[in-house]
């Protein structure tokens, strides 16, 4: 794969026009696909026929979003109002057939296939669900150009390679209000994805209404929490869109806002408010092994796996909660429990002796095997993080593999055990990895079904997450949809920005909030140069800032702290970088005048942003915390133009010269406010004439 | 008032120099304001106290969202995690002073007071409502230099003009999700404004849940509507932030939506389907005064008012909506009832015969009673539209006087015969006038109770709303709170942009969703010269553009076709557009160097307009339609380039010269697209070196 990867950037230019794939701006690419010269031309008679099952709802809402997605992109007032079971005539522009009606079921047939000549588009799919993701493909076909908007003449066979392909969204550490959910509903609708997977309870807050047991929101929230109505809303606007909710109640960890109004759940009596667990010694310097050593030895608030009155709890909630979500599955977290809480409870300890529980860990898998066979009971299939795994673990369990120092073996245990796998090791989009990163991620050799790219929210909200998940989750999105073979990532870099712009159209805020948290962040200061220096930085990677976080005082603390730093605004994997590297790739390689002045253009721009800035640097803390960034982004720009002086010249720099460059480069590389440089390696490309590798994965600590 | 404004218009750069209260940028400009040198210097530690009831929780929640809003601004990250009840030290940085724990009422005490010195900031009100339109001043207080962020040495004295600060937005006719009416909530908290008026009924859609006549819903929309939790929610945000929501439902006219469900209601048997009542014969062009025959002659669906069951039915509904709206208001509409239908049914001239009714007039006027009485039984004062008036009318009705034509002496008949006005003539968004129109309107003499800006979404849907109502809306927030010696339209424009950007930065969709919209409009073509192009151009005025979509075939009428055209994203009022004007007046003023390079690169830009969008145009329908005005800003600028080099060189342009560039001036007044260039008063300003007066009002048909 290194080599290949490498190979392949090197190529880049190339590439990106050799592949008829790439250029059709799919996403996430079909099985297979053949094409022809020549377009379907969309006019203003541009129709739609639908064959299927007249009950279809589904299918028709469907049928008439795209639609009106063709009829809002294309601007040319169809005068079909809307598409209704009447419509069959098979002359139309589109015509679909879907031959059995179906709500989204994990495991179904999603396959489709389309056929577009010069005269028709024509869909057809076994399943609703299946037709449903072939009208995004429709969308992504649409194109235009002089000649007007129009869908190339095309072929495509398609169905995903794995069956779960979800998104997982942390509810509790930040609130994440309805709207902002539908939005990225939304989103993975257009990516295929088929999964919700919605983390409602945590220590920091229970964020749905239990009408059983009220305390767990009205206690255990900032009041912020969802409506059951809410749910059932949300619920039904997945389920039209082919997308399944699974909720997730994290225990026997994690539950410290359970307890708030049930502390007689907990090992200890409490009480208890919702909020980080970590108790730390504020004085001293927090680093990752420091850290470890608290996480596995302090008595976080647990529940109590001895008492019946517990399970009583939880059999009533989880009647409850899963009549609430319909969703076949139910997540029961069961991640990182330490056992410290319960090895200090005497009787936790004896009910162990009695039982010849001989670790912490054969009594949880005793406490998840109890509310296992409640889940079971209602119908459900339970789901944990890969800590519930064991080796008596009912096959029904589906185990969500996460924990990064896992052993290489784990997969295959668990598959080899008849448990099925979701995959999210490699996939948290809160790791702050470049989308590439996760896109060329190996995926076991064993069969799994699936797996969930996942936002945890300690510092992301309502406000910025849309530009924490997008447009990364659609590099992660055709991860699970496409081929194995598909690997190239330039060619997903170019249709990944294509996508989010779509996605931004459609409503999407991460770009609105990212310009607004520029914005707002300029002060009143110059706002272009503040974007233009914000667009080429990138948060620090892996849990560096969460861990300096958890050892900052409390105002600065994730719970109540606003999230308006650089940190919290610049883009995981900024567009601006990959473009700059298009540039510099093809300036190396070609020498062309308008790759020349496209990197000149640029680099004049970054040149004066220390100096445009400096009135913001001044007055305003969180600016000042990035001011060295913009000095290294300018110096570095003037000695990249002498580095083209040079190259243009034939004159070869002094190796004074290229040393200074390089300690410059070297020091630049430095975290300053919790983000980095990103545009380092094309800078240290244009000065030593030469790409270093990317590198394949980044240190998480 | 006329001559007034002409000479602002021409000492604008002085003006806004001189005027202390200008620069402090606060909108609605307070009662009375003192300043002084000096500044309260935020910091860290920066502290909040409150003396008030402590069980008053709308103050502590409006608190708290303040302090929140001071530290996202500020990104000081003050130690301070949040306020409660129990924060009472006098040397905190704010003190904040609340005499009566307060919700919402129309003609309460609003007022405050401010004290900002170098020491503290003291905020003191009678009520809760008092307070929270201090905290809004506040947060427009904050300021930022090289020194750091800080509020200036100023006192304040503050208290509204009028006591009925409204927004009144149609969520008929296109449905208007929920989160967008609480961004509007937001938006209307920072200007003051207290009552939310939600048009919820009309003959295109019955839009909120009644669960004793459910099918108003069912059949009478097309499945948008308000559920009874999410207005109940939506009422207790506004009244969390000092806004009142008052409901109308339209009768007995307007009112088709109602007939779907239940078609006895109305003198017709139907069938009926929600819709617009225009059935036109397509075939002739229609001009307005064929449109005014039209709406006086045709059978409109109407209430029938001389069934008693039709009373019965009223008389349940609005106990069942009086319930879900506590507002002690109640709007029946009660405007646009041509009287045809009743005329043409014989039962019902007959009923007029009996009881004496001249005119259909008289017979709305008995409907309005009877509906008026069953409002007051259920505690609460009905409003209507100023066609309710009526010599008979009881004085507990409050009149929304709106109609265009109606007589000037309309406000001193209503309130002789002592009836409270509501203003909205002279202040219907959806007009498409410029802010300095509505806020040159002239109030009446005749002690009124306030007003209130209107949008109407025959033409507005969820997307472009906001940019329809906002920051237009905030001028007439000022012109209802603020002196009337407040009329400074230059300086209002500077205040109202800076406002426009705060309510971007605090989550208002105006902005985003035009970006969102002009990359649409752009199709992968030219994004940054489209958005030019649109920056500058303004939606044709008054009733124009709805009569021209009333007389479209179907597809293109506004219930079904996509608001994607650039009369549905231009800004009704463009801040490019005043930005040039001051530039330009500048320019002419003083010759500066920095006025003239503005205005010159801004020229220089527009001049290649036309050239850099040629692609979109001829390949993109929703472009084409504005081509001309690319061609005209093109050659205007370059035309307006060369009049600039004849002022500098001080050789006299030619009268030929002159002529034809008032031609082309002349010609590029046009509509084209159902939109108009904006600028050309500022190019015929510097082709002829004169500003021609602005027009203090425009034709509405």
């Amino acid at each position: 794969m290194r080599t290949f990867f490498l190979l392949l950037i090197i190529c880049i230019s190339t590439a990106a026009n050799a592949q008829v794939t790439g250029a059709l701006n799919l996403m996430p690419l079909p099985k297979s696909m053949t094409t022809q010269n020549g377009h379907f031309t969309m006019n203003p008679g541009f129709t739609v026929a639908v064959h299927a099952d007249q009950t279809d709802t589904m299918c028709f809402l469907a049928v008439n979003r795209m639609f009106q997605t063709l009829n809002r992109r294309t601007g040319l007032f169809f005068t079909q109002e809307n598409i209704s079971s009447k419509d069959k005539n098979d002359s139309a522009g589109l015509v679909i057939t879907v031959k059995n009606k179906s709500g989204m079921k994990i495991g179904m047939d999603e396959s489709y296939r389309i056929q577009v000549s010069t005269r028709q588009i024509r869909l057809e799919a076994n399943t609703t669900i299946g037709a449903l993701r072939g009208m995004q493909t429709i969308i992504q076909l649409l194109s235009n150009d002089e000649s007007g908007f129009y869908l190339p003449i095309v072929n495509i066979e398609d169905a995903p390679r794995y069956a779960w392909r979800g998104l997982m969204i942390d509810v509790s550490r930040h609130f994440i209000p309805m709207d902002v959910l539908k939005r990225n509903l939304d989103a993975m609708t257009a990516l295929k994805m088929n999964v919700l997977h919605l983390h409602l309870s945590d220590d920091q807050g229970f964020r749905v209404e239990s009408k059983i047991f009220p305390k767990l929101q009205s206690e255990g929230s900032n009041g912020e929490y969802y409506k059951q109505e809410e749910i059932t809303d949300l619920v039904s606007y997945a389920a039209i869109r082919g997308v399944i909710v699974v909720p997730e109640f994290d225990m026997p960890g994690h539950s410290t806002s359970w307890f708030a109004g049930y502390p007689e759940l907990a090992t200890k009596p409490g009480p208890y408010k919702p909020g980080s667990p970590y108790k730390l010694d504020r004085s001293e310097s927090l680093n990752p092994m420091k850290l470890m050593q608290i996480i596995q030895t302090t008595p976080f608030p647990t529940f109590d796996p001895t008492k019946e009155s517990v399970y009583k709890f939880l059999d009533t909630l989880i009647g409850e909660m899963t009549t609430l979500f319909p969703a076949p599955y139910f997540h029961i977290g069961a991640d990182e429990n330490n056992g410290v809480a319960w090895k200090q409870d005497s009787g936790i300890v004896q009910f162990m002796r009695k039982n010849n529980f001989a670790t912490t860990h054969e009594l949880q898998a005793y406490f998840v095997d109890r509310v296992q066979k409640m889940v079971t009971k209602y119908g459900k299939k339970t789901i944990g993080w890969d800590e519930l795994f064991s080796k008596n673990l009912s096959k029904e369990v589906l185990v969500q593999v996460w924990t990064p120092m896992s052993p290489p073996g784990l997969v295959k245990q668990i598959v080899s055990q008849g448990n099925p796998v979701i995959l999210s090791k490699g996939f948290y989009l809160d790791h702050f990895m470049p989308a590439y990163v996760h896109y060329n991620y190996e995926l076991p050799a064993e069969e799994i079904l699936g797996g969930e790219a996942a936002q945890w929210t300690e510092i992301a909200d309502a406000e910025n997450i849309e530009t924490r998940i997008w447009p990364r989750a659609a590099a992660i999105a055709e991860k699970f949809w496409s081929s194995n073979t598909v690997a190239d990532p330039m060619d997903l870099y170019r249709r990944m920005f294509i996508i989010s712009k779509q996605l931004h159209e459609g409503g999407l805020q991460h770009i609105s909030n990212y310009d607004r948290m520029v914005l707002r962040f300029s002060s009143g200061y110059n706002y272009q140069d503040t974007k233009r220096l914000m667009d080429v930085l990138t948060p620090v990677k892996g849990y560096k800032r969460l861990f300096a976080l958890i050892s900052m005082p409390t105002s600065f603390s994730y719970q109540s702290a606003p999230l308006i730093r650089a940190a919290d605004i610049a883009w995981v994997d900024p567009s601006e970088k990959w473009k700059f590297r298009k540039n510099v790739t093809e300036f190396l390689q070609t020498k062309s005048p308008a790759s020349e002045m496209a990197v000149r253009d640029q680099l004049m721009v970054w040149s004066k942003n220390y100096d445009q800035l400096k009135p913001l640097f001044e007055s305003t803390p969180v600016a000042k915390e990035i001011v060295q960034h913009s000095k290294n982004l300018s110096a570095l720009s003037i000695v990249c133009l002498q580095a083209m002086d040079f190259l243009k010249t034939g004159k070869k720099p002094g190796e004074q010269w290229l040393k200074d460059q390089q300690k410059l480069l070297e020091s630049a590389k430095g975290n300053y406010g919790d983000v980095e440089l990103s545009v380092l390696p094309e800078m240290n490309a244009l000065i030593s004439q030469n790409f270093a590798p990317l590198p394949m994965s980044y240190p998480l600590f």
